[in-house]
C-alpha cells in the first residue's frame, strides 16, 4: 500500500516554476537581487503547480515518542520530560507554541508512543504504536509492522489536516533520546563516521558523549540495518515519530504540499522519506541549519541549503515555524511588488547581465 | 554639537542583559539551544534597559540620494532610477512596501538629495542636501558642512519617530552609484584593497567593474580621506543617504534604540556611525549578510555577526524588515515560555553542563 502510494508522487510543475522566474525578471529590483527568497517562491511554484503561490494555511505537526536507548545515558534528561513536554505543549508554555502564535500555524500534537499512559486531552491526536521503542543498542527499535503502522499514520495525520485546509507544512519532534536514533540513522544512510555525527544535545557530558557515540556503533552493529530501505531502517534504528513524520512527509508531498524541516530529528526523517523514494526531496524546504553537527551531513546528503542559521538547537519545529514569516513575506514580493513596466522604471542602459 | 550629542552615547546595561540571560536558562527548553535568538534578546534588553523587552513599534527609514560618480559608469542603471524608484515607494510597489506591510513597520522615505526636483508628496521628507553628490573620483562628495548638515538631518529624523514611538528602527538606503560611495568608504577604514570590495553590484558585467574599481581607488588618491573622521569621510567620498544614515545610527543610541542594519549601504553607514564614536557598536544588529563581497568585511571590521543569509542584494532596508519577525518572535518566547517550575519538568539529572 506505502509503495502503491509513494508513486504517485510527482515532479514538480515546470511550467509554474519558470512563470514565476519570468515574473521575478520583471519586478522592480536587480536581477537576482532576492536571492535565495526567489528560489523558494519558485520551489513552492513549481509544488503547487500556482505559478504565484500563496501561503495562508500554515501547519506544524509536532509528533512525539519516547526512546528505549535512554537507558544507556544518551541524554541529560529524565524519559519522563517528553510526557512532561507534552504536557507543556497542551498547556501552551512551550516555545513552539510561542512561534506558532506569533507566525499564526495550526499546531498539531502528536502522540506516536511516549513512554507513560494516554493522555487525555482534546487538543491531542493519540497516533500511539506502543510505550516507547525498545533499546536500538540492543536490538531492533521496533517490529517492521509497527513501524508501517507509524509511516501510515504519519500520512493520515497529514491528510487530515490537509482536509482541513493546508498550503505549507512543517515537522516538529519531542522524544528524549530522538537524537540518537536520528545520527544512528544519519550514520546508517550517509555512511559517516559516528563520531562525525553525534554530539552533546541536549547538553551531555563528555562521558555522556562517549556513551552516545558508543550507542550509535552498537545500534549499527547490532541491527545492521539496509540502508536503502527505509522501513528495515526504522525497524531497526528508528523511533515512532520518526517515522510518523517521514509519514508527513511523504503524505504532503503526494498532495502536492511543500514540507518545512525543522532540524536534526525531522531533517532524520526526510532521509527516510527520501530512501523510500527520491521523488519527495524537491517537495523539501530545510528552514534552518541546527547546532547539531550532524545535520550539515544530513542536508549535504539530501542535496538542501537551509535557508537560515540560527544556532537553534531546539527541535520541536520551532526553527521551521520561525521562518514561516520569511516564507509567507517572499511569496508576498511576487505577488504585490510592481513590474519596472507599471512602475515606469527605466530599463537597464546595459543589457549584458540580465 | 555633534560631539556633545556622541558623548551622550552609554554602555549597555549589563543588568538588564543579566537578568534576560537568567530568565532564559529557567525555560522550559535545553540551555543555549535558541542559539542566537537568545543573542539579540540580551542585547536587546541591555540597549533598552529592559529585562524582557518588546518590539511593537517598528519603523524602517529609507534614504535616498544621488551620486555624481555614476558618470565613471559604475552601474548598470541610469541616475533617473533612483527617482523612479523614490516614486515607487511612494506608490507602495517596491520590495521594501510589501516587507514593511508584512511586518507591520512604519516605513519613513526621506530625500537627502536625489538628482530630480523636489517630490512634492504627503509621504516623503524633505531633507534634501542638494541635486546629488560631485564625482567623488575626481574630488571631494560634498563640504564639510554638508557632511555635517546631512548627519544632523539624520539625527532628527529619527528623533522625530522616536517621539511617534520606536522601539526599533531598520536602515534602508536607495541611490544609483551608493555601492561605489559605500565601497570607498570600506576600504579607507578597513585598508582592504578595492578589488577585494568592489563587485558587480546590481549586475555589471566585467568592464563595468573594473571601471568601479578604478573609480574607487581614484576616490581614495585624490581625496585621500582621514579614516578615523567621519565626516571627512562622509565629505571626501560619503553620500547624502550614507551621511544621513550615520546620523539616524547615532540619534538612535542616544537614545538607546536598537538600530538593525541593512545590507552593505547601510553597513558603511554604521562604520562612520563608528568612527564617530565605537560607543555605538553595541547598539548595531547585522540583520543579513548581504551577496556584496565587501560586505562580510565590514562585518568583520565593525564585530558583528548577522542573524541571517539569504543572498540578498537589494538595499532599501529590506533584509533588515525581512528579519523583524524573528526579532519579534524571539523576544516573545523570552516572555511568554514557561519556565521549568511553571511547567513542572523534571530538572536535568546531570546538571554538570547547565
Amino acid at each position: 500500500m506505502l509503495s502503491l502510494l509513494i508513486k504517485r508522487i510527482e515532479p514538480l510543475n515546470e511550467e509554474a516554476v519558470a512563470d514565476a522566474e519570468v515574473r521575478f525578471a520583471k519586478l522592480t529590483k536587480p536581477p537576482g537581487s532576492l536571492g535565495r527568497l526567489e528560489m523558494a517562491v519558485s520551489q513552492l511554484a513549481g509544488i503547487s503547480g500556482q505559478p504565484f503561490p500563496h501561503i495562508r494555511e500554515k501547519v506544524i505537526i509536532l509528533m512525539a515518542a519516547d526512546h528505549g536507548v535512554v537507558v544507556e545515558g544518551v541524554s541529560p534528561y529524565p524519559q519522563a520530560a517528553t510526557e512532561q513536554m507534552v504536557y507543556n505543549f497542551l498547556n501552551g508554555g512551550a516555545a513552539i507554541n510561542v512561534l506558532a502564535r506569533h507566525s499564526g500555524a495550526r499546531l498539531i500534537i502528536v502522540d506516536m508512543g511516549i513512554a507513560a499512559r494516554p493522555i487525555s486531552h482534546r487538543n491531542i491526536v493519540d497516533r500511539r504504536i506502543a510505550q516507547g521503542t525498545n533499546n536500538i543498542a540492543r536490538g531492533p527499535a521496533m517490529t517492521s509492522g509497527q513501524a508501517e503502522q507509524a509511516v501510515s499514520a504519519g500520512i493520515e495525520v497529514v491528510e487530515a489536516q490537509i482536509e482541513k485546509g493546508l498550503d505549507i507544512v512543517a515537522t516538529g519532534d519531542m522524544g528524549v533520546g530522538n537524537t540518537t536514533s536520528a545520527a544512528a540513522i544519519c550514520a546508517a544512510i550517509t555512511g559517516e563516521n559516528p563520531e562525525q555525527i553525534v554530539d552533546r544535545g541536549s547538553g551531555l557530558d563528555d562521558e555522556g558523549l562517549q556513551r552516545k557515540i558508543a550507542s550509535v556503533r552498537r545500534a549499527l552493529l547490532t541491527n545492521n540495518p539496509d540502508s536503502s530501505d527505509g522501513l528495515d531502517l526504522l525497524a531497526k534504528i528508528g523511533g515512532y515519530e520518526i517515522a510518523g513524520l517521514a509519514g508527513v512527509i511523504l503524505g504532503a508531498a503526494v498532495h502536492r504540499k511543500p514540507i518545512l524541516l525543522d532540524g536534526f530529528v525531522s531533517t532524520a526523517a526526510a532521509m527516510i522519506a527520501a530512501t523510500f523514494t527520491p521523488r519527495v526531496k524537491p517537495y523539501l524546504i530545510a528552514s534552518h541549519r541546527s547546532q547539531s553537527k550532524g545535520h550539515t551531513h544530513m542536508l549535504k546528503w539530501l542535496e538542501l541549503t537551509p535557508l537560515v542559521d540560527l544556532d537553534l538547537y531546539l527541535g520541536e519545529g520551532a526553527g521551521a515555524v520561525l521562518i514561516y514569516s520569511l516564507i509567507e513575506a517572499a511569496c508576498k514580493l511576487l505577488t504585490e511588488m510592481a513590474t519596472v513596466t507599471e512602475a515606469g522604471i527605466s530599463q537597464k542602459e546595459l543589457e549584458e547581465n540580465s
